[in-house]
């Protein structure tokens, strides 16, 4: 069964080996003045600093660098917002990983906007236009390039906001498999489990479909085959290929057009932890999906969990259903144990004395708890979620 | 292993129960002159001919009826494109199957263009514009309505192209479940085997990776689980709702986005026999399936078949590769056969004195024997596939 939809991604998807050779032409359609923007050093150290120079010779290039992870809103996305009005700047390049990208799919509305760009951030204002974002991205994770979304920190006001909007599509993305050869194995894993996190938040849903769940199941048996095989041979093209292709399909709908809206739990539960501890995403989350899969179980539930076992890891179908479950979860956590991450939040710094704190945090700026959601978390459940995950 | 690619569709999807309800705001995007283009009485009978004049009786509406199957460069598309232009036309809405969008498509591009239209479908000339194409589709088969191609016939020169150009992806299109309700068993077995074979000409192809391999498996399965139930119960949503929205992805690319290409060729063996004896195109497809996949079967290929066997049907992994590959040409055969597609080409009045002149007409007007070709397919195959099919 699809439910209703809409559903609209209107990003170019250029992809593969040396795809950046098409650089100037794509950027070419939106104007000559281009804002580059970018974090540290790692796109210089790769040679891709002076490949984009190199490519953009003949275009008037201003830059944005030192972009951090978890943009800020002050003083990035307000640099870049000003650099390009004072600019003229025609189209934003992004080179880099996600939070590169989000940054700049925000300064795309704010430099069209003459107010407060936080109101557009925040929502309370709707963007009538942004600037063409292209982005070269560098690494498979968030899927940042194929959405209409970007997350952005104000630590002025202690918020964090998930913005959306139609307008912050990129024009064009561009994904060479090669560029995340340097990607070390600490973001690799990290990354993985956030895109296999993107997943798992909209496979566990209802009403949902065979078509659906079979794409989704593929999704997560690639991720899981591929990233094993990345940590093993970095320059392995057929892995980080496939890697860098499913990452990109994770938050943009494609994965679960016209099935139940499930509210993202974990990832509430997770913005929390890295507002408090500033914990790496990935690594926060692949801590937290065992512990919510077992608390969320139940006689609701456990046909996903069957599914999963039946159809992912080909586990007997007549195996109870209770233990097909608790073999599901099992799994998961030996899965993430396995590509390095550690499955206990105490060893990355949270302490168990924030747990009550945090819970009233996500009740307070997420909802976890409504009605409406697949497996609605109350603040003892999410307690209960925290503590089994210290 | 991904390989290079472009993946664009800026189509917009509206799908579900009553979608069609957002026609004026979309449709008012682009202005308030619509040409309205379908076929036959179909649409008056179930009422959205009605639906659809009640929701735009703000806008100035030209009407083009009788759009044909397998539609016609003269007089549809030359009338279609004339009316556009005396009445400055601002968009055009399809109602109706592919037939019609395809249509709809081709007079999108030659109401922009002042020289002969037919320049344009035949590639000689390329498009510079053309008017934006809404659509609400009345069939689950083709994909037209989520990609960028048409397919038109030229009865004066006795030729007939694929025309497909960037310009010609509708801006939206309307997929209500419930106007396929009607469609007739004999529609929806054929419609449903040709988007089956829309899978299976991109899974028969290298190289391929994991990921994909699993979104078609995951879209045959899907396919041939739902056309049975829309077969026994046409009203049934959840099954009308899956076939309809799997078909959308058929020709976009975007289940095979970094495989080899195949060539489509069982595509091209269909064209000339619909040309021949005006079959119907997915009950052609259909009958060709099995014996192109007996005609490819090889040390090279075989691999596919056992991926087939396994992970869509179920066989046991055990099996010799040989009668794993049987077994899977066989239950091609059988699952045609059991929703109700005649298994024999003379059955639908193909000829066998035609045989030889069909294949110098494929071999003449398509390519199936091209080096870069998957299985590549001399004029003796083309005999041999086409008699196997009698």
């Amino acid at each position: 069964m699809i439910g209703n939809f809409t559903y609209y991604t209107p990003t170019k998807l250029c992809f593969g080996k040396d795809c950046i050779k098409d650089l100037p032409g794509v950027i070419g359609r939106y104007g000559r003045n281009v804002l580059l923007t970018y974090g540290g050093g790692s796109i210089k150290k790769m040679g891709l600093y002076d490949r984009v120079k190199e490519l953009l010779k003949d275009f008037n290039i201003v830059e944005l660098s030192g972009i951090e992870p978890n943009p800020k809103y002050d003083p990035s996305v307000i640099t870049g917002a000003r650099l390009c009005k004072e600019n003229n700047i025609d189209v934003i390049l992004s080179v880099g990983g996600g939070s590169v990208l989000d940054c700049s799919k925000a300064i795309s509305a704010c430099a069209k906007y003459d107010g407060e760009g936080w109101d557009l951030i925040s929502s309370k204002v709707k963007a009538k236009e942004a600037l063409p974002v292209v982005d070269i991205i560098t690494l498979a994770a968030t899927g940042s390039e194929y959405d209409a979304g970007c997350v952005i920190s104000n630590t002025a006001i202690n918020d964090k906001r998930g913005y959306m909007d139609d307008h912050l599509y990129p024009v064009a993305s561009f994904l060479d498999p090669e560029y995340t050869f340097s990607v070390n194995k600490w973001q690799t894993a990290c990354g993985t489990a956030d895109a296999i996190n993107h997943v798992l938040e909209q496979f566990f849903a209802d009403p949902h479909s065979t078509f659906n769940d079979g794409v989704m199941i593929s999704a997560l048996r690639s991720l899981m085959t591929n990233v094993k095989i990345a940590l093993e041979t970095p320059d392995d093209y057929a892995a980080r290929s496939e890697l860098m292709y499913v990452c990109s399909w994770g938050c943009n709908g494609i994965l679960s057009n016209g099935a139940g809206y499930s509210g993202w739990p974990m990832h509430s539960i997770e913005h929390a932890l890295s507002a408090y501890f500033d914990i790496t995403h990935g690594a926060g989350l692949a801590i937290i999906t065992p512990r919510w899969m077992r608390e969320i179980l139940s006689d609701k539930t456990i046909e996903r969990f069957v599914t999963l076992g039946v159809e992912l890891f080909g586990f007997d179908k007549a195996l109870p259903d209770t233990d097909m479950a608790e073999k599901v979860i099992e799994e998961f956590y030996r899965f993430f144990e396995s590509i390095g991450i550690p499955m206990h939040l105490g060893e990355l710094g949270v302490k168990a004395e924030s747990i009550e704190e945090m819970a009233d945090h996500i009740l307070e700026n997420d909802s976890t708890n409504e009605p409406w959601m697949y497996a609605p978390l109350d603040k003892n459940a999410l307690i209960r979620i925290l503590s089994a995950s210290m």
